[in-house]
């Protein structure tokens, strides 16, 4: 790690493979081994952790959830995956989170100290509304911790991880597991970091690493200053965004 | 033109140079010499046009409007461009078409026979709630007319119609001026056309020319079957997307 580093961010599902069928065997809560460590590495480094996110284990059903945990060791704030992983692109790939997990409904922004943050989880990433409202309840950096796969992590990982960032005119961090093609699902890698111009700043590539970058709160400021994206909104126009859908 | 084409597009303020002060000398309705060329353009050659957008002179002020004329010559929707472009980049570009302009506010899909569209202008490319709204209201094709500057355009303009083509699983057709160094203000060019998949089909360049692609709607329903993502949102959670802002 870099020194100095104030905010730590580790990918989706660390502690097991990505697997439907496995998550129920790994799933632990907020008292389980994984956060307890996690709680103790953040404070004994003095750094606010965004924990990936592990499967939560809870009276309800297993989420798949990330653990904010503060520099002083305590979980401040958790997010649970709101848009589960789905798909079935033929001859490629198919998926089924639905099948072992259930869905969050909240959406996530916290306060670290140095900024104010968003979390999301992977799928999160594709549904324009979750960052926006990130972005409109005062975050400056949105966080995705992730796992895309061989088929959209090509193509769409980097269009993503960029358009977030510009739309919202926010840093993105999107940080995936390294791609190990033994794995029954491979991860594309390429943890990336976009600035709120949407520029992409650190790419991982896709072998096991530790990548920092320095972001600057006021580039958040300056950018929306001078392209003033989110003041001009119209949100007397916008209709249709939640309740009924028009499909 | 490639025979058999169904639908054209031109770009945004066709008629006249891209400058605040001018668009009131430039101005007309819809009974003023453009629009009845227009028609008569698209009856005789038996096409849908998307007229790129002129200013438009109404009771209650100019708007920046794209008409919408079917392959009889009628005109049978128009969008009113929502998002009024309101830049300041420190020593790069500013412009303000609020000086002379006033905002519509409704949103524009409409169908073309082989094709629901939906139209926007521009600026409004780049609020991710517009596009969104189209879809959901049914459209296939995401039509801007369009002419980023040499700023903005390298910058942001391909990743906004990949961008906008990927989360809704449409078409994403941007169609610029070509690039005039002498003019006021220098268009970037490169109307492109982009997939329900995110990847650019066909790039014009800076320079004039007529560019062609073949739109395949049964790409969309494939794409949106295989990555359910409009299927998969999360309307009951999407909350200060309207009405109230939170910034």
């Amino acid at each position: 790690m870099q020194p100095g580093a104030e905010l730590m961010v580790l990918p989706e599902m660390f502690t097991c493979p990505y697997d439907s069928e496995l998550f129920p065997e790994y799933a632990e809560d907020e008292n389980g081994e994984t956060i307890t460590a996690m709680s103790s590495v953040a404070a004994e480094l003095g750094v606010h952790l965004v924990a990936g996110s592990i499967p939560e284990r809870t009276p309800e059903g297993i989420y798949n959830t990330s653990f904010i945990i503060d520099d002083g060791g305590e979980v401040v704030a958790r997010h649970r995956k709101v848009h589960l992983f789905d798909i079935d692109v033929e001859g490629e790939i198919t998926f089924r989170e639905s099948d072992t997990l259930i869905a969050g409904s909240s959406v996530t922004v916290t306060e670290t100290g140095s900024a104010v943050i968003g979390v999301g989880i992977c799928y999160d990433m594709r549904f324009p509304e979750l960052s926006r409202m990130m972005a409109l309840g005062g975050a400056e950096v949105l966080i995705f911790p992730g796992a895309f796969n061989m088929t959209t992590g090509p193509a769409h990982w980097r269009l993503l991880v960029r358009s977030r960032a510009l739309d919202n005119q926010c840093y993105c961090v999107a940080v995936s597991p390294a791609r190990n093609p033994r794995a029954s699902y491979v991860a594309y890698g390429h943890s990336l970091v976009a600035d709120p111009w949407g520029s992409v700043m650190v790419d991982a590539g896709s072998s096991e690493c530790v990548l920092t970058a320095d972001l600057d709160m006021e580039m958040v400021e300056k950018v929306r200053r001078e392209l003033p994206l989110l003041r001009n909104r119209r949100p007397d126009v916008y209709r249709w965004m939640e309740g009924a859908d028009h499909e």
